[in-house]
C-alpha cells in the first residue's frame, strides 16, 4: 500500500549557505550576504524549480564569540540583510514561491509582527510565512536591554501567548468587511471588524490590526523547535514544522509525536506538514559527490572549525590539528562533549576530522551521493512517515541549490514525487493546506474552524 | 541677490490620500490602501517626475474613536500596508527615488529599526530614509501593553537616546571592513568592526549591528515634530525636517529656529533641509482649481467631518449641518476649541463649513490655484528662507499627485526651480547632502565629521 505522495520542498538559506567553509568556494559571491542581487538569484532559481518555499533563517545579532581568538573574522555569518525586508523586496520580483522569514517571539511585539507579515501576505498576494522561533543566545539578549536571555520556559510561555495574539489580530477583519461604497460613504461594515482586547501575562494588545484579512486568511506559520513546548506550539498553531533529524528512527518518532498532538486541537494529520532539514551533496557519481564534500571540508578555516567545537572542548588552538582529540577537562563543559569525545575515539578522528564532522550538516541529515541516493532517502522518509517533504539546506549558494535543482529534482520528477508546475497561486494552496476560517465567522456560522 | 536655488520635493502619502473625502472621488481606487499595485503606481509617477522622495506617514493602529457613532466605518484610514515592508517591495521596482518610512521611537527597539532601515538602504542601493516620530495617540499605546501613552517629555527623551543608539549601530562597520578574502580565509578586518556597548536610561544595546555600513553611510533621517524637543532632535540628527506651517511668517520663524540650532552640533545650514508640507489643489484656471476643491469638500461624509471636530466641539451630530456652530460647552475641551469657535463666528461658518475648513489641509498649507499660483508660493517661501523645498501632500491618490506632476512641475521647471533628471544615484546625493563619516574613522583620522 505505497500510496504515491508528492513531496513538499523548501530551501532554507542564510547569507551564503550553511557550510562553514562554503563562502570560500569559487562559485560563491563572497559579498553576497549584503547584496540583494544574490538573494534574487537564489529566489529565481528556487521559483523556476517550483519549490514550495524560500525559507530565511535568522538571528538578532552576531551570535558567535571570538573564541578561539581570530575565529570570528573568518566566519561569514556576521553581516546580512534582515529577512522581512528582504522577502518583501523579493515578493515584488517573484510570483509563486512561498516566502518565509524567521522572527523571534522573545524580542518582538505581536502587533508589529502581525502587521509586517500581514502586509507581506498582501504584497506577495498570499505567499507569506512566519517561522516562529524563541531564540537561544545571550548575544541576542544583549541587543535588547537584557544581561542574559529569558529562561527557557518563560520564552516558550511567551511564545504561546504571542501566537495567540498574532492569530487573534489576523482575525480582526472578516474577509468581506470592506464595502468601499463611494456612493453611501461606507468604507467598511462595522459588524465585520473585531477588537481583540487581549490581556495576558506577557502582552496586553487591544487591536484591531490595521491590516485587512490577508489573501491566505493568515500567513503560513512555520515552527522550528524540537522540545515538548515547541511541539505543543506546532500542534496548536503551525502549518509547517521545520525539524532537524539525523536518522530515520528519531525522525519517525518526532513525526508521530507531533502529528499525534493535532487531534487535541481539533486538527487532522494532513493539516500540518513536517519538513526535516536535508543537506544534499550531490554528484553524478558517489565519488564525485564525495569529492565535492571533501573540497568543502577542506575550505573550513581551522580557527572557524575550532570555534565550532569550542563550546564543548574549550580552546584547542594550541594542539596539532592532525593529532588526537584531547579529553575534555573542564567540568563546566556540556555532557555533549563526552558523546563527541567517544565518537572521536571510536572513529580515530584527529582534531581536524572532528571539527569537520561537526561542521557538516549542523545538526541536519546530510546525504552525500548520486541523485538516486538522495531521492531514495527522501522517498524512504516520506513512505515511512518520517517526513512530508524536506527543507533543503544548501551548503553554499547558489551552487548547492543549483546542484540540487539540476541533478536531484529531475530524478524526483521521474518518480512522480515532485510537481512539474505550481498547483495554486498562494503558498498555502501549493502546500495543499486549508485556509483558516476567521474565528468570528466560525462563531457566528458554526462549523469546522478550517475551510478547505 | 536672488540666488537661484532648486527646490527639493517629496510626496507624502498615506493610504488613499490625506483628504477625508478623497477616497470617494471617482479617480481613486477605493481598495488601494491594501493593494501593492496602487502604491507602485504612485511610486512610478513620482519617480518619473524625478521627485526626491516618496514619504510614508504611519500610525500603529486605528487612531480614531467611533465618535460620533458611525463615523469610523466611513473613514478610509483603518487598514493599510506597513510602511517598511511596503517600501522594501517598492525598492525592488524603482531605481532613483528616495524611500522614507515613518517609524516611532516610542514603540520600537533601536536594534530592530536600525537593522530594517539598514537593510532597506542596501536593497534600494542607497535610497532609504527614516521619518523619526514619537507618536501621539493612546490608541497606539493600547496595542503595546500600555494603558495610556508615555508622557510627552519621556517620549522625547527616549527618542533622543533612540537616535543615538541607531546612529551608533549604523557606525558598527567601517565601509571597507569586508575583505572577503577566499585565499586567506579572512572575511572581515576585525579592527574595522566596532561594538557599541550602549547603556542608557531607556536602552541597553551591545551591538554591533549585523548589517554592513550602508550605501548612504546611514539612511537619511527625517524628523517631523515641531516642539522644542523635536527641533533639538532635528538639529542634532536629521537630514530633513518635515514641518506643518500654515503661513509664511511662522514658517520663516521655524526655519530660522531649526537652522540656528545647527552650529551647536558642528553642522552648517546646508546640512539640514526643511520641507514644509504643501497641499496643492491645481487647475488650469483658479475657477477650475476652486471647483476641484469644492468637489472634494462635498465628498466629506458628514459623520467623518463631525469626527474631525469632535475633539474640540463634542458630538454635534444632533445639530443641523447647515446651521450655526454652537459654542463649546464642555470645559474639558481644549483651548483650540475657543480659537475655532471664534473663526467660525468671524467667517459666519455653518457646522458643515467649519468641518470642511478643518478637514482641508489637516494643518498644512493648502494652495488652491493655477500652476503659476502654486509655483509663486513655493518660490516665495524658498526665497524668503521659509523652506528648502516641500513635501507635497496629495488630497487623493493618484489623482492629486498626477495633477501636481502634470500641471505644476512644468511651471517649476520653466522657472529653473526643479530638476529635469536625478543628479545622483542615492537619495542623499539627490538631496545634495554630505555623507556622514563613520565616527570611528573620524576618531582615528581626525577632520570634520561629514565627508562631502
Ligand atoms: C530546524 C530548526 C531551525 C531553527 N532555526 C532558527 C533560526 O533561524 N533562528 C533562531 O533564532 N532559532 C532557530 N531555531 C531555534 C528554535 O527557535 C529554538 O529556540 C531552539 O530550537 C530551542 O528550542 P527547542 O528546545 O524547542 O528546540 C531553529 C530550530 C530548529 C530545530
Ligand atoms: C508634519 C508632521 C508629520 C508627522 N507625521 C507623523 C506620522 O506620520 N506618524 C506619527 O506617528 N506622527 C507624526 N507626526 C507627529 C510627531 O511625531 C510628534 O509626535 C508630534 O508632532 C508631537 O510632537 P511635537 O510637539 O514635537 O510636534 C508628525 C508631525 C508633523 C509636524
Amino acid at each position: 500500500m505505497t500510496e504515491q505522495r508528492q513531496l513538499k520542498l523548501g530551501v532554507s538559506i542564510r547569507a551564503l549557505g550553511y557550510h562553514a567553509g562554503g563562502w570560500r568556494h569559487p562559485g560563491v559571491p563572497a559579498d553576497g550576504a549584503m547584496d540583494f542581487a544574490h538573494f534574487l538569484n537564489v529566489a529565481r532559481i528556487a521559483e523556476a524549480a517550483k519549490l514550495d518555499m524560500l525559507f530565511l533563517a535568522d538571528g538578532l545579532g552576531i551570535r558567535q564569540k571570538d573564541q578561539p581568538a581570530g575565529s570570528l573574522c573568518r566566519s561569514n555569518q556576521n553581516a546580512e540583510l534582515e529577512p522581512i525586508t528582504l522577502l518583501s523586496a523579493l515578493a515584488a520580483l517573484t510570483s509563486r514561491i512561498g516566502l518565509v522569514a524567521t522572527a523571534s517571539t522573545t524580542y518582538n511585539e505581536p502587533y508589529h509582527l502581525a502587521r509586517k507579515f500581514g502586509s507581506l501576505d498582501h504584497i506577495s498576494k498570499g505567499r507569506a510565512g512566519w517561522n516562529l522561533v524563541t531564540s537561544w543566545s545571550d548575544a541576542e539578549a544583549f541587543n535588547f536591554g537584557r544581561d542574559h536571555q529569558m529562561a527557557y520556559d518563560d520564552r516558550y510561555e511567551r511564545a504561546m501567548e504571542f501566537a495567540e495574539v498574532a492569530t487573534g489580530l489576523w482575525d480582526s477583519w472578516e474577509a468581506d468587511a470592506f464595502r468601499h461604497d463611494k456612493a453611501s460613504g461606507v468604507f467598511y461594515d462595522p459588524d465585520k471588524l473585531h477588537t481583540l482586547d487581549h490581556r495576558g501575562k506577557h502582552f496586553a494588545v487591544r487591536g484591531p490590526l490595521s491590516v485587512a484579512r490577508t489573501p491566505q486568511g493568515r500567513p503560513v506559520i512555520v515552527q522550528a523547535g524540537a522540545s515538548e513546548q515547541g511541539r505543543d506550539i506546532a500542534a496548536r498553531f503551525a502549518d509547517v514544522v521545520f525539524s532537524a533529524e539525523q536518522n530515520l528512527a528519531s525522525a519517525r518518532d518526532y513525526y508521530a509525536s507531533v502529528k499525534g498532538r493535532l487531534p487535541a486541537h481539533g486538527r487532522r494529520a494532513g493539516e500540518l506538514l513536517i519538513l526535516p532539514g536535508l543537506v544534499p551533496i550531490v554528484g553524478a557519481t558517489r565519488a564525485e559527490a564525495q569529492a565535492k564534500h571533501d573540497e568543502l571540508q577542506e575550505l573550513i578555516d581551522p580557527l572557524v572549525g575550532l570555534a565550532g567545537i569550542y563550546g564543548n572542548f574549550g580552546d584547542l588552538s594550541g594542539y596539532p590539528l592532525d593529532g588526537p582529540v584531547p579529553e575534555p577537562q573542564d567540568p563546566k563543559l556540556r555532557s555533549r562533549a563526552a558523546v563527541m569525545f567517544r565518537l572521536a575515539q571510536e572513529k580515530g578522528y584527529s582534531i581536524r576530522q572532528l571539527y569537520q564532522a561537526v561542521a557538516s550538516g549542523r545538526g541536519h541529515r546530510t546525504v552525500i551521493g548520486t541523485p538516486a541516493d538522495i531521492a531514495d532517502t527522501m522517498a524512504d522518509w516520506v513512505e515511512q512517515k518520517a517526513a512530508d517533504g524536506f527543507n533543503i539546506i544548501p551548503t553554499h549558494l547558489p551552487v548547492g541549490l543549483e546542484d540540487f535543482v539540476r541533478l536531484v529534482l529531475p530524478e524526483l520528477r521521474r518518480r512522480g514525487l515532485f510537481r512539474d508546475d505550481y498547483e495554486a497561486t498562494t503558498f498555502r494552496g501549493n502546500l495543499g493546506l486549508p485556509e483558516p476560517r476567521n474565528r468570528h465567522v466560525a462563531a457566528r456560522e458554526g462549523g469546522v474552524p478550517l475551510s478547505a
